[in-house]
């Protein structure tokens, strides 16, 4: 798979500003990235910016998983009436550690039916949780049929890594797509993520990524 | 001031369970705490155990203050509605470092309506913004006419200083009151705070703070 095809330009800083976000979606288009990861705030700007040329993808429940589901409804809804096509949710981190798998399901199915139409992937935050636990959790989250299981926010206690996507694929048998957040900033992590069964990758060092790759190519040839 | 009755005890790790928000409950009484400040998704568990002998604070828009105004709204209105008291809400940070002020005080004032009957608190995340952008920042805040305004998220740059919080005083003419938080872990530090006009102290040493001046008064007897 080409490697800028799978990435989400990500600027996710609470301090982010809109000029920093324009500048996003327009090394997004030049480098053909699959889209731009932003917060809710910046998502007019990036819808503007973007006119349909590479998605629109946000966040909700973000990143703390910890909000209520009234709250997350409500910010999907906004998001899908403000031109965000894609949003990443963070699964109810504090429920999952009370192993109350049937209320995740519940929330899941009520997020997919909120969010028809778009793409919807469930952060589970995976540094939270032992192998064990993250297939449980997996296996609920699924019930409600995601598009794509995120690893990370990129604000928990570690990144995206090989194992964690060799298991969020595993869980759903292969049939729901992995996206691959949190920490990468190189070729080689990159493309290892990739071979691992990871179909996009979130990371705000997109540009140096494929910098990094011209250069490669350059010298191999 | 009495040192407990300033302390809101808080725990909004995204990975607390039930378990732990109960043994914060319990703590909150035993040492007559304000109040627990705990994520959304644990209100009902709080205030199922404190049964009004403490107050339950929560947050919104947390922490990053980079969501929408309508999950805002939501968020605040199912918090009240679960046995929330007080509700410490994320100032919009983009929208800051955007400068649009006009947006911040408006945004403020729709959550100052939907909060009425509710304590609401407004963290401005300190660590951000250079002095006169923060003075411009609770300009805008205090127009929405807040309960409290508050430092810091304790995710973000930096925890509260004795000068955030005299600056924070000073904003409002001493009109509105102050909630230091963020990296309080001393006693030492607890008390300047106080001094420097806070009113409230958000921190997750609560416990030991108050043991430590039980020493210290023990070792003064």
């Amino acid at each position: 798979m080409e490697l800028a095809r799978s990435i989400e330009h990500t600027l996710l800083r609470a301090d982010a500003t809109s000029s920093e976000v324009a500048k996003l979606c327009d090394e997004a288009l030049t480098h053909g990235f699959a889209g731009v990861c932003v917060n809710p705030v910046h998502v007019p700007v990036a819808s503007q910016h973007l006119l349909g040329r590479a998605a629109v993808v946000s966040v909700v429940g973000f990143p703390l998983g910890a909000g209520s589901q009234h709250s997350d409804l409500a910010e999907a809804d906004w998001l899908m009436n403000h031109g965000c096509q894609e949003l990443d949710w963070v699964v109810p981190i504090g429920l999952a550690k009370d192993t109350r798998w049937d209320e995740i399901a519940t929330r899941t199915r009520a997020l997919r039916q909120a969010t028809k139409g778009a793409v919807l992937k469930v952060i589970l935050e995976t540094g939270y949780f032992e192998p064990e636990a993250l297939q449980r959790l997996c296996a609920s989250v699924l019930e409600g049929e995601p598009d794509f299981l995120k690893t990370s926010t990129g604000f928990g206690p570690r990144g995206a890594s090989v194992d964690d996507v060799v298991r969020l694929t595993q869980a759903s048998g292969g049939r729901v797509a992995v996206k691959a957040s949190g920490g990468i900033r190189t070729l080689g992590q990159a493309y290892e993520l990739l071979r691992a069964g990871a179909s996009r990758l979130g990371t705000s060092s997109g540009v140096s990524l494929v910098r990094e790759l011209q250069t490669q190519s350059e010298r191999d040839a």
